[in-house]
């Protein structure tokens, strides 16, 4: 090709790079409404304070060793053990563009930044799992070791080139190596922090804990499927040939059908189970939908990825629902979202990649799960055993993470009620020590 | 051409049409937020479910049949009645584009989600104008239809080579193949269901019935006003040459114009008519300058898209105020914004078009609003004889659609009064069986 | 270059443009989301009209005159004094991008929507530190006058052609043009309008009002950081090259490692400081690392561009603290954020950029500042005297602004308490004349 045109490619490949990124951080957004619509108000600051701060803590640490340790090149010391070495090389030249095969069709930096988004949201779908007890910094530091190493080595054994690649495992956008990846590290969580208190009866019953503000949550699903076109979308890694456009193009089609079905199906059997239309069920379905078609998004016809789609969003209904069974405790459902479908998602593969091999998809991802499961579970150890704890006291999870944690209240002037399936028996803890002066207010204006 | 410019052409053109159709995908956020926010809290989250499920069920209906409807090509039975056909077809190939005159310039894919997500734009018009009282699951078993017949069959007539567009009728990206057509559909759904109670006093005064939370109501303005860039934007179809970029630079110039100006002239008139700014009146003004422009968003000077905006801006106040007196209760002004200003903007696009002939987009948008009105009114007598009837009992409305449809609440640790305005004499009824409690917990705290 | 290959490349740096403009764009969403989460209940509404208004003002009037004030080209007075002409020119043709050196490479209408954005902009940064006091009309005249005359004639200092370019002035996507220009019109504002009541006690302390709704705040942050890829990565101006992609790819980089990093350090300074991790100051920090690094994103190094951001958010919080102390009340920190991060961000560019130099980054700084502060306290100072006041009266700010400048409530069914800190003594002023029904409702509910 002349040089005009392959640069011209080079360009569109990158900037076409750089808006999949945007969409995808973009999701860091979604997780944090959808998170926080989810939860209690008096734990809704402490919540979005977390979501934007791993954020910026994923990319830094991804900036500085993460995207080192997940793509070590020739520093790979083995197919195992990724390479160690930090910070970003130089970007790409004239020649490296256009030495033929093998050459370079984006900015390396585009790269960087798209992988980046990918290890935050990785480490998203954990903060929904542990919200409303888990303290703000420990969680931050398991952050730091989740994307400074534990996330990077299963993502080297598969993109960077490691053994999972070598023995034919099939994920191309990471419906097992972010998805399911991210909720194992999240069940280690969940099981070292426990339930929120109240959830579970003293007579085995689940109490539903409702959350604050649903309409942010709701906004957190759209956000999250529009940042999905670019999640899908841009692990095709180019766009500028026929072949590669027709392929991105399906790959839209393809998400868009399966979050669709997902979420269809989820609300039909919801109202089937519940005699009404759950609308939580309704954004964890389309979630769903979305995490099983992302193992495959772009062999399937469009009517697979409805199937796709379809049953993931029932399967997450009933994973949600013997999760709380089994009384481990997901505030949002990351865990039957991420983890549930993802599995799903893997194994799907096999309806439209002639490559997969059944053994291979199941191996690779017990070996992706039990890594990420065992690693998060020593590295929160070591974290509990440093910061003095994992989970807030007592005091703390009744009267509300947000005034402890961060200081202030989320609705501070909206007057509160205890609902009363919380179990806990106050009144509006989010308020803190402004809570004896609300009806105060409320009565003085009645006495009026 | 060079087949390698070709295909990077072919690329450019698919990767625009992809970011505009994220961007149209959004606005069903935007129509979700709008509406949700200018509820009442007890019906947040039906409306919620609604505006989620519908577009998910629009994709899929126009995957499976729709879309085939629209655009029959060659299995057209004639230019009245389109043929019927499921499912895609395959992608463009080399020589698909390589073809000269005639050839296609971007991926079939890539053009079947841009029009799918117009479809389900048209079909969220429908459910802002009959919230807070229409049942769910008829609403939904609606869109099937909607998107399956209704809309593909008059899109067929204009957009899909049938007799509107044969006779010359002139409408770029929709005004009223889109948005009028939704209106009319409104307009049929809301005259069967009737006014949510206490809307219209013995007295024949209107009594107003605020949004709960205002806030994401304006959320949901900008993410339309956002989104309307990539649906007249997209609605170029190509972009990679001269002209086709000019064109959609000046349609981006255009579109931000006319919203602009609708905004401020609604202010305006709001403030003149009633001594206050009116932020609804506000939003609205800014989305019926956006309706206005849409049939025909390239061919105006910038100041002539002012003109067109603004005009649609003082219309949308006008007709919000004149349906309230006739009795035509539209809780979030969608009749108004999509119709009236739909109207408005059909005509206006003889103002720059020389192609447009008066008699014709008079006839062509005559035609459309009796075949929306009439085949959605069929539907809809149909829809309620086979489930029983369309809008919630009595109890229902009071209670709220909330816990009735969807088993929850949006708001549920927030004590809520009700509204003197409402005229329906009950407390909190979104809190469901929680109500009694909330007063309960207020003055526990107080006895502190 | 081949004239399809340069048509090719024309509308891929058009479609760019267009793409970081719709982003800059959203950033309009991002200021009023941001704002009215951090203003009280009561002021809810009015902020958000604001907002709004604002934005089409701005757009209508940077159309009409404003853009060809800052890009006089031949109409240029002299370096100091543009010229003054109305409304767009004609669009680029094929002789234009063929002419060799000098070329134009992407359309100029959307070199005019994008610069539109960034003027729009500009003006967002004053609605959010006068907000709960200044008048919306009032502010919303001065915002004509900004954007027809105060902003563009230092932009043409600048960006147009002017002296401040002729000089060696370095500030790549406007740290100082875009930002602290803002903020210094925000602070000739916020000294005339004055603090609002109660913020600062008799005995000279701070009395925190908190704001109503942190989740719609953390959005607008959020939107914000997403457009703000829009916001430098089209301050590049092309993308369609190797060399240029690379450039707009690393842009992102260090657009996001700087505020991720800002985000990072102001949290860990106000842990530090208060011994809770403000979201406030969290928010304020990612975006202070925002305006730092935007007066050179290009060529720091990541490692750089993550210190630049770090000092911003540190400066952020002192700032915050330091207005305080001098009684200079900025409900947002819009000052401290795109003031003093600006400050420092644009002698940052001394690190990286060699053609930058100290006294020159010095000296035009204080030229902007003088005029932006200058022209600004003139301009209100004419509008005070014509409109009979900047301020709403005592009552009304009592009372909230919503109610009387807008006619209605944000959240007119939640109970609201009189936060004590607010030291005003009255329950729910946004609720106007309603507030006397709400805890009669309570009490009723109660009651039964």
């Amino acid at each position: 090709m002349n040089i005009d045109v392959l640069q011209l490619s080079y360009a569109l490949d990158t900037f076409y790079f750089l808006m999949c990124t945007a969409l995808v951080m973009f999701m860091a957004c979604g997780f944090a409404m959808l998170e926080s619509g989810l939860v209690r108000s008096k734990n809704t600051v402490e919540i979005l304070t977390k979501n934007a701060l791993l954020y910026g803590i994923a990319c830094l640490v991804f900036l500085v060793v993460g995207y080192n340790v997940m793509y070590p090149g020739d520093n790979a010391i083995s197919s195992v053990i990724p390479g160690l070495s930090f910070m970003l090389g130089a970007d790409n030249t004239l020649s490296d563009i256009s030495a033929g095969e093998g050459a370079a069709y984006y900015s390396s930096m585009a790269d960087f930044i798209f992988q980046a988004v990918f290890a935050a949201a990785t480490m998203s779908i954990v903060s929904g799992a542990v919200a409303e007890r888990m303290r703000l910094w420990p969680f931050l530091i398991f952050a730091v070791v989740m994307v400074a190493v534990i996330y990077p080595v299963e993502g080297y054994w598969k993109w960077g080139g490691g053994f999972l690649d070598a023995m034919g495992y099939q994920d191309f956008a990471g419906s097992v190596v972010v998805h399911m990846a991210g909720a194992a590290a999240a069940l280690a969580a969940v099981l070292l922090v426990g339930p929120r208190k109240g959830r579970y009866g003293v007579d085995g019953k689940v109490r539903a804990i409702p959350g604050a503000n649903l309409p942010i949550a709701m906004l957190g699903m759209f956000i999250l499927w529009m940042g999905w076109f670019g999640f899908n979308g841009g692990s095709m890694l180019k766009i500028a040939s026929l072949d590669d456009a027709n392929s991105v193009a399906r790959i839209f089609v393809n998400t868009n059908a399966a979050a669709s079905a997902g979420m269809v199906a989820a609300a039909l059997l919801s109202r089937a189970m519940f005699g009404k239309t759950d609308m939580t069920m309704v954004m964890n379905g389309a979630l769903a939908g979305l995490v099983s078609i992302t193992a495959e998004p772009l062999l399937p016809s469009a009517g697979l990825a409805v199937l796709v789609g379809a049953v993931g969003g029932i399967i997450v209904v009933l994973s949600v629902v013997g999760l709380d069974r089994l009384k481990i405790d997901d505030p949002v459902g990351a865990i039957s979202v991420h983890g549930s479908a993802g599995l799903w998602g893997i194994m799907a593969v096999l309806f439209s990649n002639p490559d997969a091999a059944f053994g291979t998809q199941i191996l690779g991802t017990l070996i992706i799960f039990a890594w990420m499961f065992g690693a998060s579970l020593v590295a929160l150890l070591v974290i509990k055993k440093v910061c003095g704890g994992l989970r807030v006291s007592e005091e703390e999870e009744l009267e509300g993470m947000d005034m402890h944690e961060c200081g202030m209240g989320a609705y501070p002037e909206f007057v509160n009620m205890s609902s009363p399936s919380q179990g806990e028996g106050t009144a509006s803890g989010h308020a803190g020590k402004a809570s004896a002066a609300v009806p105060a207010a409320v009565l003085k204006g009645a006495a009026r």
